[in-house]
């Protein structure tokens, strides 16, 4: 156990070290080999390989066959801890949890869409065509419905050119399935869908912002009536 | 290192185990103790402890002294990864950071502010005007300035009530870590910062959701315009 404790502090010391040099640009895209860090920390190659893992593991780095270990650009650097997140959605969702994560995405996804709007690429847009069309190919039910819907709404996030907008996907995979399972039993909903994932897709298609704003908040706020009825009393707070 | 592999992902099959027996309610309030976990899952106690530090560290449970492990409400466990955060925040700003926190900001805080209004407790609220008092009564430059600013903001984003919106104040207070040794120094900035501060304040206190909104989004435009003037060419992006 002391081992154990003397070991974690001794990886957290080095991973701090490490980003520290990656922050103050020291090394350049590429780290120096595994052992050449160990030398410079002057601790052993588990311990080093152990600090790189849990840089690895928040897309800090990558390692590229031959290249060697490559630094991510800091907005890939990933703020969200996904095994909570996980959790959290796992459990079973109380009214108020509903109400909070609603409110999020009526803060979050329209937000980014009317950017994908204004200022995403050619190939984010393209890329966000992709998935709705992939999404309006498989129903509710079948393999990867909910795998093609969370591919839509993360990368109408990706295509805001926010970082912050971008990490916050997690959390938006996370509502949807919670949400997805509630919603798509209805008769009729999977066709409503379809028709509120169109309109925000063909607003960015025609780099309209205002409208691709009001679709993404019509498309959550559509969803977020049926969890009401379903959950509460009383409509969720909007937006 | 393979020892050390094996005994990661034991660990982490163990967090697992406790998480899926903590959403389904098989323990209730208070964990069993760590020995008898130990046996449940098979472990050695020097795994078991591990795996329930990693969900300390995530304030998913506390230790209680003559109580026991108690796990935390789950709108408490943190979805954020501080490090994270703190690693890409001690980074240099380049410009599109500063737009894109600024740009977070603009759409997290006015919307907290106005939920702080709407719903937040007594006591919140009194937090809220306590840490105000607290800023006001430190200059900039002087120790606490820093702390007693991020106090401010966070317990805006914790008064909404909102259990994302208070996940986020990691973030903002990052964003101030960065936005303040740039503004702080210029003239009458603290002055100016001190009635901004207390417009939102008062829109609080006085429960009125828009005044809230707008104070919020007053108080933020403020230093996104002298963070604008300085590190770019054309304003920020506007909410």
């Amino acid at each position: 156990m002391e081992q154990a404790n003397k070991d974690r502090s001794l990886v957290s010391k080095v991973m701090d070290g490490l980003v520290t040099g990656i922050v103050e640009e020291k090394y350049g895209a590429i780290l120096p080999p595994q052992d050449v860090l160990s030398k410079e920390f002057d601790v052993s190659r588990t311990v080093m390989r152990e600090a790189l893992s849990m840089l690895l593991a928040r897309d800090m780095l990558d390692v590229r066959p031959k290249i060697g270990t490559r630094i991510r650009p800091m907005s890939d650097w990933r703020m969200i801890d996904e095994d909570v997140v996980n959790w959290r959605f796992r459990a079973k969702p109380d009214p108020l949890f509903l109400r909070d994560v609603i409110e999020f995405r009526i803060l979050i996804e329209p937000r980014a869409s009317a950017q994908a709007a204004a200022r995403g690429s050619a190939a984010d847009i393209a890329a966000i065509r992709e998935a709705f069309e992939a999404f309006r190919a498989i129903r509710p039910g079948e393999p990867g419905y909910q795998a093609a819907d969370e591919l839509f709404h993360a990368r109408i996030v990706v295509a805001s050119g926010n970082q912050f907008f971008k990490q916050m996907a997690a959390i938006i995979r996370g509502a949807l399935s919670t949400v997805n399972p509630i919603i798509s039993q209805k008769d009729g909903m999977w066709e409503k869908a379809v028709g509120t994932h169109q309109r925000v897709v063909e607003a960015i298609e025609r780099r309209d912002p205002k409208e691709a704003e009001i679709a993404s908040l019509a498309m959550i706020d559509y969803t977020a009536e049926e969890i009401g009825s379903k959950f509460t009393s009383e409509p969720p707070v909007r937006g």
